[in-house]
């Protein structure tokens, strides 16, 4: 008899809003409900118990909940304090554990909704993204044991205090993994409205598939695409605790992707996925003393105003001097090329010269540790489909490569297709 | 310097839905928001601050969350369990502390809103309409005494074991009441969109004024009239443990009506309101044997069906036989009639009348004690109109006759201008 911890995301239990898009009257009217599709997900979990296995459901809030409440929020004060959002979100969960609670009651099931406060989820005493400390799950063992099916809010916990605190960005996610950790879970359910995590971005490549199995690190390297389906925090917790995640889809049964330790067979594939990262800038400053110190003063410069540099590049020294090129998110260009224009003069450069029109584009696959002339495969599939490559970094198990936005999409496609093994026949989900 | 602890229910939060006149798909895209109501009863707050008085808020859900929120789950479960609803239904109280908590920091004021189970509001295990069973005030005192204004969440409480409960009927009002208590406040406070308690109800009546001052049990004996205006359960609650109430208006700072102990002029005026109910049957079982038992059978058979008898008269025994007359709730009539029916063989009655468009006229006050003749003053008044009484029953400060539906209206307006001294002059809010 196996312990299955089962997470539902807010998409299946609600309309997802259009956020941005949607007017503020619009937001505030409230989501529609829909008894239906918490009634799917009563038999999913219904399906679950009868091949006799125990079951936890975790939950996040209806659809665009959380968006409604902030939007009520942001119409009172314009930055309300964080102690009052949590307590304004965490009625999100609530609903959404009751509802879903009262719908497995009507299945047949016997449910039991808890609080993360009352399953013992204790945080650090930080507001908007506390960090869980510790969970005492006695109350989820004695529910289980009685052959109950405990449905728990994501996202959120409680201060030693009692205070309540939600769990930030992903956060649904990780209230999963930690109760499916602290539980000793045989695998931790991911139900979303796709049936897996891709080799890459479908709407950017046909060729995309399935991954059936993905360890870990792959898949915190592939967060650029793997953001959408999993939060890298979460993935994080489970690879510090070794659970087992499995992504799937709640409009079928067939199998998604599993997420886990690496194994020996992974290196059997060389790339796992092909990730992207449209945001981008890309900033050079030319003909820089070649003196130590000099790169130093910059990045201290750029680390000051919270830019986070991603790529740096340093070219050869000639006559003395080199250029440095380094990437910053998009919406930071401007800041970092006004920084990088004031350290010119001390630096004694000739130039400053930004392009906030790049994209980055990443293999990853634990394959590469052990298969040569990844790289080269790579740069000749940009080459031959006349894409230049302006910066290029590695790590163990992943190669990224900055180059022009405009030939992003292409530069996916013949990338991705330079990998044909990327999906093992072999694969078999457990 | 006061303590005031004061209420503000779902009216003055947001809109009362229509509730049944409603359509299901009405109730579920959600209540509009209104930010400026928090706003107006933020600055409400504001002004009792400015006067130096320290200040704790308890709110109800905004306006028809709590029947939103019930036509979710009654969507997925014909019979919802207990337990979930009140998982539920906390939800609505818990927004609208963290939205009030917020428009109070939009107005300057320190404020930090509390669940209640966070301010140790303990309560019996019974979901749905559980009793306070103690308070823990600790962090409520604690915050006061750092200069925050409290927002606590009415209706809600948690057990021992840390289940969520909720109060029933009232249950906003009984918090209010209970903490005033707990805290040893001045007064409590409930912001209403009316002025007070009226005479009578106005929409019966156009000479019924509001009323100044009014004791615990000449309000508890209004309940018909005041039910709309305070649920007895918090009136009793407040009586128990002599809490000061005042119901007053959010639209205008004038003074409302202050319920309270006992004083001795109270006694000055002979009738302090006049209450109706409209949902009263009347059955009579005519010329049964006036033999010991008779009445007894008849009476457990009613109660056993789960029927509340409120006046029974039994007229003087003639010819060794009498007739019982008695009034049960109108919704009630027709089961009652049938066992009723059923008792009149073994009885030995004549016949069964049943009379289901009957109305309860009654008028109430503490000054009836020391007044004579206040029997005589309402008779003649309804005689003068031309209104038969069918049945008389009194207490010590409340007197009812039951008469004919149709008369009610006249009936409240003669009554009512036959007591013109109903409100004192002389009486002060204090």
């Amino acid at each position: 008899m196996s312990l299955i911890v089962m997470k539902f995301g807010g998409d299946a239990l609600g309309d997802k809003g259009k956020g941005a898009s949607k007017s503020s009257a619009e937001m505030l009217s409230g989501a529609r409900f829909h008894a239906e599709k918490f009634r799917h997900m009563s038999r999913i979990a219904r399906e679950r118990r009868d091949r006799g296995d125990r079951v936890l459901i975790v939950v996040s809030a209806m659809g665009d909940t959380t968006n409604r409440l902030l939007a009520m929020a942001a119409q009172l004060h314009p930055d309300p304090p964080a102690r009052e959002l949590d307590m304004l979100m965490t009625t999100g969960e609530q609903q959404a554990i009751a509802l879903m609670a009262i719908a497995l009651e009507a299945e047949g099931l016997d449910a039991r909704s808890f609080t993360g406060p009352q399953v013992g989820i204790v945080t650090e005493s930080i507001f908007g993204k506390a960090r869980i400390r510790e969970i005492n799950p006695a109350k989820l063992r004695a529910a289980l044991e009685a052959g109950s099916i405990p449905v728990v809010a994501g996202f959120q916990g409680a201060t030693m205090d009692n205070e309540l605190t939600t769990l930030g960005r992903g956060g649904s996610d990780i209230t999963a993994v930690a109760l499916a950790a602290a539980l000793g879970a045989d695998i931790c359910e991911f139900y979303k409205d796709v049936d897996g995590v891709f080799t890459t971005d479908p709407r950017m490549c046909r060729s995309a598939r399935k991954i059936d199995r993905i360890s870990y690190d792959e898949m915190l390297e592939l967060a650029s695409i793997g953001a959408a389906v999993l939060h890298s925090r979460s993935v994080e917790f489970a690879k510090n605790y070794n659970v087992r995640l499995h992504v799937r889809s709640y409009l079928h049964d067939r199998p998604g992707t599993i997420v886990t330790a690496e194994e020996p067979e992974m290196e059997d594939i060389v790339v796992r996925g092909v990730a992207y990262n449209r945001e981008e800038s890309k900033i050079t400053i030319a003909e820089v003393p070649d003196t130590p110190g000099v790169a130093a003063e910059l990045f201290e410069k750029i680390a000051e105003a919270n830019i986070i540099v991603d790529m740096v590049i340093q070219s050869a020294p000639h006559g003395g001097r080199n250029s440095i090129s380094f990437t910053v998110p998009r919406p930071d260009h401007e800041k970092a090329m006004r920084i990088t224009r004031a350290c010119m003069e001390s630096m004694g450069a000739s130039a400053v010269v930004g392009d906030n029109k790049v994209a980055k584009l990443s293999i990853v696959g634990v394959g590469m540790r052990s298969h040569p002339n990844v790289a080269a495969r790579m740069f000749r599939a940009l080459a031959d489909a006349g894409i230049n490559i302006q910066m290029i970094a590695t790590s163990e198990i992943k190669l990224s490569c900055i180059i022009d936005e405009a030939e992003l999409e292409k530069g996916i496609q013949v990338v991705h297709d330079a990998f044909p093994d990327q999906v093992s026949e072999a694969a078999v989900v457990g």
